[in-house]
Order: structure tokens, then C-alpha cells, then sequence
């Protein structure tokens, strides 16, 4: 490992021109046109990791964007880790909110600024230097790698789940490591140990047949914008608490070690809600914020519309509204029974006179909990403190990833979260960077995981 | 009235003519772009009302788009009655649905296609020909006539009320006529007595000051779009009765008479729910459909929207939601008194965690009712069935036509609703068309109706 470590200081300085060079390929998932940019952007993966050194290395095909598959399995007696990462980014949009192009890399204040830089791109790059460290440097890993690159994360990951089904074998690993998520503050490093699952659906109500007059129509029609806001307010209390019937079954009680662990974390919540221009927290008052917003389930309305948005006054009697209901979910929820209960409850409180579609919302997946006793997150908040000079401790996303349950499920194996991304990148909107140092320190802390998994049998444990 | 019938039937071959050259000024008072085509529209009715011998025209400015006044006062011993109409139209977009262009009048199957060919510049010509077929024929008519000709009825006439206060003494009269309006079916005659009023407002509910992630905050910032689908939902019973506190105020019962009027409309229902897409009619059961329709007051949400309403999914807590909402008053409703209502209960029932703005929208205007049983409407509808040749019915508009209150209110004076527009023209609309053979039968009934007027000195009785 120190050999290792002697190549991450030396090859540091590169790191940035590569994260530029990865960053310049516009392989935005969400865009049929950026098709080639996809394309391209997996070639690029495969020729760095050839380049680190892994001689097996695949562009397999999926229905959607291709997976990059590279295995260094240089000792069967080794324990395997496979690392999750993803080449696809967001899209770049609203362009005009950009300070330099979010294709054309741009250094300034030691940080990186493009779409990607952070989410994933550097995660990807951080795995890969870790390996080529290991391999360069005259040694080999202490485990064997498989890198999974996918690139629909953005779009939710279609087709991954059934690419890990179709390649088991090929896939086959002891533990899983994600390269996607972060820590909780530049600085403050963070183990993250939970992710809520989701479930979506969108809602179609349904009047008349073409948009009517309100003075013609008014009184006599039923209107849908109407019934879409009471079908939604009966979805939940003033207070948070959800009132879809069977919503919170089979949701086992809060742990107290997570509670625990949940009180510890140093959130800084006046200037958090400061920021937010907010004056307080919001939502079901048996919970504190955190746990309401990381191991607590939730109904929200991430979109409605219908009938004149425009400006003015326009007295319509619209034929349509529609809505967008995802559902964050913890362990003990499936996203598809949830569908169902919501299905259930919407054909319960349709009011008279109009219809209801739902459809279910693409993007669905299962809470993630790995066991906060478990090995593997000791060796890992130790690698960090290595290099970050404090403690990492356990923290939950709100968020949700479905690959960690898919390995879990699929594989039989934990996913550890090890990654660098900061609150602070701008993922997923305008001016994403990533900082340049975090490269370099990103890339010690995994050459130390691995070299501190391999030493931590206990670390390879699977799930019951 | 012989020698002027004679010299309509002499004239009306040239109707189609002079409309569709009107049509053809694009004079679209939405738009600021079209301010010279409503200046020339203006123009065009002034030269139009000096063609038909109307002596004493002017162009008068207001703080939007000029009013044209014409007035042929030949005799003071003689009744005046002022006729109020419009040249402004509706923008035509969507243009993609017109068969012809809007602004090129197109003559087929017996019609003229073209924006504004029905609302309202057939209505205006309609008036304007009358008169000059009394002046063309040697005669004159047997009232003193005022011609007031608006150009913002299609914005919510802002300057109108202003402007006739203002000119009081110039557009004194014993009665009005609306030459804006129309009959209950093609060959079907009708006299409008009632329509409804209008007030509206405008909601924005705001939570945080940016849009959130759902998986970050989902469950501990409150939701804007759920609190505004809760204070909606909250304003109207599930079978249409509008819960907002003191709504129904000061409404006297249903005059039975009206009810029996109403039961008397030939609806044929059946057909107009199969035309609407419809299962049945909705709505507060103490009232017909018809009632509901026209002379009960109403609360409708007009449009609403807020966060993601793309494809597919994006987990947003938005930040903000609106929601523009519109009643229709009955007499014994002050719109402004209605305004103050919504506030009240807007501000009783919002949810913790969002804040509420609420702005009124503009186009509020009060309901008018004239009495079922005052005499210029049995000269009206006299002179219909004289053209028509079946007798015409009382019938109520649910929708909002201010200027008639603003008359009776600032002029002590009742207006007759007196106009031709049919229900399928498509004002508003793509393909907007009017019949060529109304032309001549409008213009005859008005020649009929002027004459029935001055012979029934009861018609002109004012308001209480």
C-alpha cells in the first residue's frame, strides 16, 4: 500500500487534465441526440481503464446505453470488490446560468467546473487511479476489481438491473462499492449507510372532452383542476403524516441505534434553514428533521398543472390536470405495493364527474440499510480518517440509489458507499465542479480501503 | 320602417363586403404589437359610420385603445339609445387549426371565416347598417342614436368604465342595446336578460426560496403544491357548493318566474353531454343544469401549476405553485366584496410551513339582470320573430359582459342585449365564421326594433 500511495502523489497532478479531458464528452443520458457523446464517453472509460492497466475490459450493450465492464481478477484466492460507478451526466440546462461552457472544463479556485465533473465523473476516475496506483507502482491490487460502469444513471437505470441478472457470472464479487454519492461536508467525511427507496406515479384527471367555457360550463361541468387538488389533499395530513391506507405497513420501528447515530450527525440547522429562507422545519412531529428527511418515508407532489398558466386572466374550464407523486421509501416498502395502495386510494377519493389515469413513474427502487455494526464501514470511516485527519461517521441519503439494494439482491452482497462528492458541487444544476485536491485524496483513501478490506476478512460478510 | 326594409334588402348584397374588409384589419387588442391595426380598425369604423350619414363622429382616446363615438342626433324630441359594440378580436393563434388565415377572409358554404367575422364585427356593421338604411332611404330613425364602439371588450374593457363617466353628458341616453352578444341556435331567436358577473384572483404559494431536492428535504419543507391542492380543495364541496365563508350573501332566492323562464329553454341535453364527452351533468342538485349554468354563481379553478410538468420524473420540492381562480357572481354579489371573501378564507385555511399571496385578477364585473317583463324586450323579441319568424325566448348568459351593468350603473339606463352571434361561430376559436345571410336578417330586425322602440314609449322606463 505505501508503494501505492508513493504512485496517487506522484501521478496526482494529472488527475485534473484527465477529469477534463472525461468532463469534455457531452454523454447527457436524457437526450437522444447526445447518442455518439454516449458512446464515446463509455470508449473513453474502457481505454483509461486499459490505460490504468485492467487488460479485460468490455463495452457490453444494453437495450438503452452501454455498460463498461472491467475485471482485474489477477488471484482467485483474493477476495473480489466490484465498483458501481456511471459516465452518463444530466443534462447542462438552463445554459444561460452557466459562468463557463459545462463541456469546456474550466479550472478556477482549485475546483474543476463542468456537467459531470462531480457526478460521476470523478467518482469513476478515483476507483480507476486507485487501481492504476496499485498497478503501477510494481504491486497489485490486494483484491481482485470488477468495474460496472453504467451510463443510465441519470435516466434512472433502465436496463441495469436486468444486465447484472443476464451477467451474474461475469459480475460475481464478495462486496460491492459504490464510486456514486459523497460525504457530508468538504472536509467531513461521512460514511453513508442508508438510502430511502422510491415509488412514482403520475395522475391524469380527465372532464369534458375539449376545455370549456366557465361562463358557459361553469357550475354544471366538473372541473379537474378541482378534483385533482382534492384528490391530492386527501393524500396526506396538514402535518405530513401520509394517508394512503396500508402506507406504512410492514415498516418496522425505528431502530435506536440509527436514531442515535441520526442525533450525532453535526448538522448546522439555522444556517441550513437560513439558507433555505425558511423559519422552520416542516412535517410529522414524532420525528425529528433528520430522521423525517432520511429514514422516514414521504408523499410528495413534484409536479401539477393544467388549464391557463399563462399571465392574466383566461376563464377556462379545463378538460385536463395532471400531476407527478413520487414516494420516498424506506425498508419494510415495495415501490410496486405502494403503486397499488396509491391506485387503491385515488379510486376511493375520486370525486363525481371526472376520470382518473395512473401511471406508474419510471425510476423506482428499494430502500438500502446496511447494518451499521458491519466491517466493511469500519475499514472504510478508518481510510477516510486517514486522509481527512477526523472521523467519518454514519450518515443516511434521503435520496435514493437502486443499485446498492439491486447488489444486495442480485448478488448477495453489501454495497459500501465510497465516494466524493460534496453538498456543495452543484450536481444536477447550473456551475457542477468538483475540487482538484479531492482527486488526490479520494484516490489515498481508496488505495487504503482496499488494502484495509483485504486485511479485514469480517469486511466481506453478505447479507443473511 | 318600409322604405328602410326596402333599402336593406336593396343593400344587402354589399354586407359580406364591407365585413370581410373589416375583418381584414387585424386588430387584436391582446397584442401591443397590433396597436397600429387597432388605431386602423378605429379609423375604418369612424369612415364607416360617416359613409352610413353619421354626421358627428370622433376617435376619443382613453389610457388603451381609442372608443369611437358616433352620434346622429337629428331630433331632440326624440328617444336616444346608445349601441355599444366592439372592433378589437381575440388573438387567432392557434393559427395551425385555421382552414383559411385568419385575417383573410374566406367565403364558403354560405359564411365568412375569419377572426372577429362574429364577435363583434358582423355586431357592429349590424348597427351601423340599420341606421343607414333609415338614412339611405330617405328617412330617418325614429330614435336619436349614439354609437359607442370600444376596442379593449377581448382585454376586459380597463378603460371603458372610466371613459363613460368621464363623457356622461356626450353618451347620455333612454336605453341601451348591446350589439355584442348573440342568439340561442342558428334560426333560433333569443333575448339575452341576464348574464353573470365575474371576479377572480390570483394564488402563489411559496415554501422554500429554492426549488428542493425531494430526496434531501422531502419530508421536512412543506410542499407548496400540496398546500395549494389543500387550500383549493378546501373552497368547494365535492358536489360543486362553494365553502368560502359569506359567498352566498346577500343572493335572493331564485325568482321563480326566471326558474320557469330557464325550465322553458329548448335544451336538448342529451346531445350537448355527447358532445361534451359526458356522462351527466355535475353540480349543487338544488338546481337545474340550466340554473347552474346561468344564474347561480360558481367557483372554478381556472389553471394551476407548479414544479416538473415535463416528461417522465424529477424529483422536485418546488418552490412555488399558482393557481388562478375565477367566480361567477349572481346579482347581490359585489366582485370586489367577492375578492375580500377568498382572501379571508385563503388566509383561515393555509397549511403551516408555506406562505400565501393572493392577487386579484383583473376583467371583474358585476352580474346584470334586466326584469323578465319590461317592455324593450318585447319589442326585441318582436322584431326577431318578425325575421326569424318563430317567437323569441328569454335566455341568461353565464358568462361576464360588464358593459350592461356599467350602463345601467353610470347611465341610468337598462341594456338590450340585441345581437346575432350563434353558438357555433367559434369566436374565440379557430375557423371563427359567421352566417352572410344574418347579415341581412340582423340588420332588418334592428331596422324593426328602432321602430318598435320609438312606438312603446314604455321601453325606455330606466333601473329603479
Amino acid at each position: 500500500m505505501t508503494a501505492a500511495l508513493a504512485a496517487v502523489a506522484a501521478a496526482a497532478t494529472t488527475y485534473v487534465d484527465d477529469l477534463a479531458e472525461f468532463v469534455r464528452v457531452p454523454s447527457v443520458s436524457t437526450v437522444p441526440d447526445h447518442r455518439p457523446d454516449i458512446d464515446a464517453a463509455a470508449d473513453w472509460v474502457a481505454a483509461r481503464l486499459g490505460r490504468a492497466g485492467v487488460a479485460d475490459v468490455r463495452v457490453l450493450p444494453t437495450k438503452g446505453h452501454p455498460v463498461v465492464v472491467g475485471r482485474l481478477h489477477h488471484d482467485p484466492a483474493l477476495r473480489t470488490v466490484i465498483v458501481y460507478g456511471h459516465y452518463d451526466v444530466q443534462p447542462p440546462e438552463p445554459l444561460e446560468l452557466w459562468d463557463s461552457p459545462p463541456f469546456e472544463p474550466d479550472r478556477r479556485e482549485g475546483r474543476l467546473y463542468g456537467r459531470g465533473a462531480s457526478d460521476d465523473k470523478a467518482g469513476v476516475l478515483i476507483a480507476i487511479q486507485a487501481v492504476e496506483a496499485y498497478l503501477g507502482s510494481g504491486s497489485k491490487p490486494p483484491v481482485n476489481v470488477t468495474f460496472l460502469i453504467e451510463g443510465e444513471e441519470e435516466i434512472g437505470s433502465p436496463n441495469l438491473q436486468h444486465f447484472i441478472r443476464e451477467h451474474r457470472d461475469l459480475l460475481a464479487a464478495d462486496l460491492a462499492i459504490s464510486a456514486d454519492g459523497g460525504i457530508y461536508a468538504p472536509g467531513v467525511p461521512s460514511v453513508t449507510v442508508g438510502s430511502r427507496g422510491l415509488a412514482g406515479v403520475e395522475l391524469e384527471v380527465t372532464g369534458a372532452s375539449a376545455d370549456l367555457h366557465s361562463g358557459m360550463y361553469g357550475g354544471a361541468v366538473a372541473n379537474p383542476l378541482m378534483a385533482l387538488a382534492r384528490i391530492l389533499a386527501s393524500m396526506q395530513d396538514p402535518d405530513g403524516t401520509v394517508l394512503v391506507e396500508g402506507f406504512y405497513d410492514g415498516i418496522p420501528p425505528l431502530d435506536q441505534g440509527v436514531r442515535d447515530e441520526l442525533a450525532r450527525v453535526p448538522d448546522d440547522e439555522a444556517s441550513e434553514l437560513r439558507a433555505l429562507g425558511l423559519d422552520g422545519w416542516w412535517g410529522v412531529p414524532a420525528y425529528t428533521p433528520r430522521e423525517r428527511r432520511n429514514v422516514r418515508p414521504t408523499l410528495e407532489v413534484n409536479g401539477m398543472g393544467g388549464g391557463f398558466q399563462g399571465r392574466g386572466i383566461k376563464t377556462v374550464l379545463p378538460r385536463e390536470a395532471k400531476a407527478k407523486i413520487t414516494c420516498r421509501l424506506v425498508v419494510g416498502q415495495d415501490p410496486q405495493d405502494i403503486v397499488e395502495k396509491l391506485r387503491a386510494h385515488v379510486a376511493k377519493v375520486t370525486p363525481p364527474g371526472v376520470g382518473v389515469t395512473l401511471t406508474p413513474l419510471a425510476g423506482s427502487g428499494w430502500a438500502y440499510q446496511m447494518p451499521v455494526e458491519h466491517a466493511a464501514l469500519a475499514v472504510a470511516s478508518d481510510s477516510l480518517e486517514a486522509v481527512y485527519g477526523r472521523p467519518a461517521f454514519p450518515v443516511w441519503t434521503g435520496g435514493t440509489v437502486p443499485v446498492a439494494e439491486q447488489f444486495q439482491r442480485l448478488l448477495g452482497v453489501w454495497c459500501l458507499y465510497f465516494a466524493f462528492g460534496e453538498p456543495d458541487n452543484n450536481i444536477h444544476a447550473p456551475n457542477e465542479f468538483f475540487r482538484i485536491p479531492t482527486l488526490q485524496q479520494g484516490t489515498e483513501a481508496t488505495v487504503r480501503l482496499l488494502a484495509g478490506l483485504a486485511a479485514s476478512p469480517n469486511a466481506f460478510e453478505p447479507p443473511a
